[in-house]
């Protein structure tokens, strides 16, 4: 192999396969870049098992010829170098790497145990904006649960119907649930783990507007141009989340998200104190009061609101309560309630399609 | 106590005083802030028992009183308070704090168990400007020992002669030294701890720009105006390190900084996979050849440099060679040596004061 690339073109591409890389893995092969010349291409590849990472870059390919490097080691070197072109030379397993004055020589390992990508047969594709996609991981991966003993609500259902998806998480405790319309008739579920998602979102930062998501029996695919991302899904049956949500809801509050948001954040500084991270609610036609108690002391905020329905009482687990109303962007948030021990309901009063749903925690004499 | 002061003023005062506090002390206490008002003033102060950091900023205080307060939740709630007025009130051991719609009640601790700012006498003091000062344990506090059982040699020696200061840190593998001229007769040897020295840097960066530093047989105070700056000594018989410089060089080599940085940061990717973190270097007239090889692979480096003497072939731990190069802050250094089994002096080329000394690693055979 003799590749002639520079620096820089290489830079991205390296940093793009290291996160499908995992730090720990029981099989030292996976601890490698797979790297391949031919055709003025290098193709790069890293997996950790679950999740693999392809993507494609021109090169000057004077001599064909495959290899996997060290990651962490090739990453750091091709880093290091100056910005320039570096001379790659493949000799059996040596790697030769020269830019201006440097000269490096690693080895590298034989290709033939580094597993290929995995094959996407019998898929159904959907095209998603950039936009959607993103938007819909960031709302909801934070709510899986993290119980491996419920390994189906570890990971994000891709739920596609008729007409429409659903992106789900829950674990019971809260849910979070973003619906939006396709165009697609395609009906399949699909459960991808919660680190795929996290990587998903990150691939996304740096692509095209409009994204293709391939759906199989065991794999998730999703198609970027030059780079092609693979995650295994979870096997399993995901929770009947439907029925969850009620719509015979009795009292709507209608608050600014920032000033609950700045309100439960002071208010879990004393609840995180204690494990049940408890804050009450107190609402009323104008405010609703949140408190909060601990051993070291006690706090009271008062955010305006506007409510529908008669006061309540009501208490919940800060850190539930909290992420939900950060995960929606808009500025005004509509929360509904049955009662004091029926579910709440958060949505955004402006945007459709995103709802989360958080149980509250029963008091003493409820 | 009735105080108000508005967040902004408070914030900084706190994280000044934080910086002083340790999350793992054994004294519950000296988790605590001391917070004081008196005469329209707030008087804050934190330690960890070696070092105290003691700052004042004005306020209204419409009643005196004083008490301890828990550092991590008193600061996180300041923080997370509105930008506005706070009203703070202390009922016993209750400080009421309220800000906007905002109502907080946390228990304090009395402030007899508090220690004080420990008492500076007989002490010897010298002005300094702040650059110098910084520059000064920028350049040599990474160098101490981190061996506890040679306690003397894990701070930074200042070192005060009449009309010259001199800091020195040495581990028995390098030695950074920063001599500068100061007016003063004094003559007093002080070993500041490494944390210290961190601590006052990260204090520095905001403040005046001439610094009086009392020392004393126990203790450093650096007067920051309004806020205070005191630490423990460490006791103890510093190295006679004066008879460590010799000025029988025989071979000069002048080189730029940035050049050597880069090649010993490249070399230093394959030299840290082995513990001995060996690098060789090979001078000649015009360049310096720096090799590493390690199971995984080697590396060559040219630098182009202007020698005077013979060539020389000698090696360095990489990590003590590259910390010394990178400390130098101006663009052209000089590297002095004897042979290839007394020590390497490098100093910058236009500035005089700082020199680093790193003895080579002996190879087989020699």
């Amino acid at each position: 192999m003799k590749v002639e690339i520079h620096k820089q073109d290489l830079i991205g591409p390296i940093n793009t396969v290291q996160k499908a890389i995992s730090g720990r893995t029981p099989l030292p092969i996976l601890e490698g870049i797979y790297f391949k010349a031919e055709n003025n291409q290098i193709t790069l590849m890293g997996t950790d098992g679950e999740i693999s990472i392809q993507t494609k870059v021109a090169a000057k390919v004077l001599e064909e010829g495959e290899i996997v490097l060290g990651s962490r080691l090739f990453g750091d070197i091709i880093r290091k170098l100056p910005s320039a072109t570096i001379y790659l030379t493949l000799t059996e397993h040596n790697l030769n790497i020269r830019c201006q004055q440097s000269e490096f020589n690693i080895m590298g390992q034989p290709t033939q145990e580094f597993p290929q990508m995995p094959e996407i047969v019998d898929s159904v594709k959907i095209q998603l904006s950039r936009e959607s996609l993103v938007d819909s991981l960031r709302s909801t991966s934070f709510a899986v649960s993290l119980d491996d003993l419920r390994m189906a609500l570890t990971g994000v259902l891709f739920d596609c119907k008729p007409g429409k998806m659903s992106f789900v998480a829950l674990d019971g405790y809260r849910m979070a649930l973003n619906e939006m319309e396709i165009q697609s008739d395609a009906e399949i579920q699909a459960i991808v783990p919660a680190r795929a998602c996290t990587e998903i979102v990150r691939l996304l930062d740096e692509s095209l507007d409009s994204i293709l998501i391939e759906l199989a029996s065991n794999y998730i695919k999703i198609d970027l141009g030059s780079t092609i991302f693979v995650s295994k899904l979870i096997n399993g049956e995901f929770f009947q989340y439907q029925g969850l949500v009620r719509n015979d809801h009795k009292i709507n509050v209608k608050l600014k998200r920032q000033d609950f948001v700045q309100g439960l954040e002071r208010a879990n500084l004393l609840a995180k104190e204690e494990r049940s991270n408890l804050v009450k609610l107190d609402i009323s036609a104008n405010e609703i009061l949140i408190e909060s108690h601990s051993d070291i002391g006690d706090v009271h905020e008062l955010i305006p609101c506007s409510t529908e329905g008669d006061g309540l009482k009501i208490a919940f687990n800060s850190k539930y309560l909290l992420e939900g109303v950060k995960a929606i962007q808009e500025e005004e948030i509509i929360c509904h309630f049955i009662d004091s021990v029926n579910p709440c309901i958060i949505e955004s009063s402006e945007k459709s399609g995103y709802i989360y749903l958080v149980l509250p925690v029963r008091l003493a004499g409820q």
